[in-house]
């Protein structure tokens, strides 16, 4: 990867990627695919564009050069991705013009079947289609695989993120002082992981007591007692955008004897979900493996979630580590490995880290202690 | 409205909409419509949810009760809205159950012809299309004048933004030292912008000299020069969530002649045009007002976009003010009128109000002065 002054990859490595989904679309049968802005618009071009209602759009023909459709007022949000180096075809329009037109032209016209960016919105879906004559497909079919399977730029990417937010793991312990809030605690979050050398927060839980049983509790004005048990979620991208996400749980003072014990069976069931992974598991048995440990000391109801979701670009992509995923793994996924227990109106706990298939198992991008962390008062 | 503590208007509000848009839906001949996150949904519920990947829906049948699917991890999400006092009835569902059979049942079942909000994803309308047999169609159509027409809370609402936006509008001259950059002048006004009482800010375009040429230009380090001319076009939501937009054109010292005369004609342009606007009145015929004034003058070629945008929970809405669009204007209708003239490696000029469709014509929400104001130096 180049200095990532752009935010993006060097133009080789886009240049790699439209030949792959060129094939990928071609494999499928299709006759090509078309990309609206979103993470796969950025994943095969650099492009943050973010237009709505004017049309802008990757078009990539299973048997030809791409365009890139653009109102001419946007022009600009082409020039920090790689468009312009890699010399695809620009064909701008203006107020009045028939973009959805240009798009099937770029296609070759006539009936076409093709696959969209799972982002493109109805606004522009079902005018195509119109355009098309057929209804299109998700192109996540499509780039599943490229997506999915990350190269050494994006694990390294991905491995700088974990490094950062364990150094903002590392220092959550001073932040969390009873009588202070959880907002209180967000707050100085926010800050460590903007200082610890992400772009943005993405997301940041800190859900103290009862309010950690809420796996997607926020931060809420609730003062930190002595005796909590605080579950710190967190992450955000890192340039050029790969995402960080992990959780720890916090024990302000020793927790007592029935926490501990149930910490140390969701601390097993981790293990025993990243022990499963390897090349030609399927997501669905590593799901299991987290599940199995929990349900063996009757702890199966209190996991009400999927054990982990795929990360790149964006904070939840695939595969999925959930029940009914049999897709088998392969070398270069990445995805987190998170159980979590909750006793509603008391506490919860969760353990996340991000990890990558390798060869012959998973390697964490996060080495933080998986122990509870006990915040001395 | 109420007090808008919870960023939204009273439940009544909400309550009318949902008759108005289950009217609407049976009117079209439609089984019902399917509301993902968006606009659609904060203006339906007054919901500001944001989920992606799992499906969060307002289903509304045309011939029964509504049904909000939402994916049981997301429920806080709907406290802030009006769905519980509204009582509607909430399907929650967990991973690995199928959200959209789920919508499919609350419509009825069997094949079902709906409409579906112009937000919604291809990776939710793809999968409900299949479940639904048929392919649906954009709901734009159908909730087009519900959203178009604007009640007395939404005018106020629209009504205390554009007053907001003045007052930022009356402190840019002290912002325009020459010197500064465009930058510099953006970040005061986005202080200014919040300060005088936005939620946010939602753009910010300072364009200086040759800069104000781009109509889309944001800002740049560009510093400002004696002479400049500069288009400021800046606005923001106002709780609960409607949005300012207002552009004033300043000069930088006195204008020379030729500046002086073409914003003239500008100004005469954009009058033309608010003067042009009754019900019945088409919103090409508005935006043929403008555009006459420049064409008379040899002025034709440079008024590069639409004379304006409906506005009101979205910055560009319904209904576009633009050749092409014989929609007839009706009472409680609001948009921009906006004309600008652009002369590429130059200078540019924007005037920009929100107006309201009265009875008989066409109120502002903005009182600036429309002159070219001219910044002492």
């Amino acid at each position: 990867m180049d200095s990532g002054e752009q935010g993006r990859f060097g133009t080789d490595v886009y240049a790699g990627r439209l030949r792959a989904a060129t094939a990928a679309a071609a494999d499928a049968g299709l006759a090509g695919l078309v990309i609206t802005p979103g993470y796969d618009l950025r994943y095969l071009v650099g492009s943050r564009a973010q237009t709505f209602e004017r049309l802008t759009a990757l078009v990539l023909p299973a048997d030809g050069e791409p365009t890139v459709v653009v109102p001419r007022m946007e022009l600009a949000s082409l020039k920090d991705s790689a468009v312009v180096e890699l010399g695809v075809a620009v064909r701008d329009w203006v107020d009045g013009d028939d973009p959805y037109r240009l798009v099937a032209d770029a296609l070759g016209g006539g009936r076409v079947a093709t696959a969209v960016t799972d982002a493109m919105p109805a606004l522009h879906l079902l005018p195509l289609a119109d355009v098309f004559g057929v209804v299109p497909v998700l192109a996540t079919d499509v780039l599943r695989r490229l997506r999915m399977i990350k190269d050494a730029a994006e694990i390294d990417a991905l491995r700088k993120a974990g490094a950062a937010i364990d150094r903002v793991h590392a220092r959550v312990p001073e932040f969390l002082i009873p009588g202070r809030t959880e907002a209180d605690v967000a707050a100085d979050i926010a800050e460590a992981i903007v200082a610890e050398g992400h772009s943005e927060v993405a997301f940041i839980i800190v859900g103290s007591g009862p309010n950690g049983a809420d796996p997607h509790h926020e931060c809420s004005d609730r003062a930190l007692q002595v005796g909590d048990v605080v579950v710190v979620d967190i992450g955000g991208p890192y340039e050029p955008g790969y995402n960080s996400d992990s959780t720890r749980t916090y024990s302000i003072g020793e927790p007592d004897e029935d926490v501990a014990a149930r910490y140390g069976v969701l601390q097993r069931a981790q293990r025993a979900a990243v022990a499963a992974v390897r090349p030609g598991v399927t997501a669905e048995q590593v799901d299991a493996a987290a599940r199995d440990v929990l349900a063996a000391e009757g702890l199966a109801e209190v996991f009400v979630h999927r054990t982990g979701h795929g990360i790149g670009l964006s904070v939840h992509e695939e595969p999925y580590i959930v029940a009914g995923n049999d897709l088998p793994l392969e070398e270069g996924m990445a995805f987190s490995i998170e159980p979590g227990i909750y006793f509603p109106g008391q506490w919860g706990a969760r353990i996340e880290d991000i990890v990558v298939v390798t060869a012959d198992g998973a390697q964490s991008v996060n080495d933080r202690p998986h122990e509870l962390v006990v915040v001395p008062v």
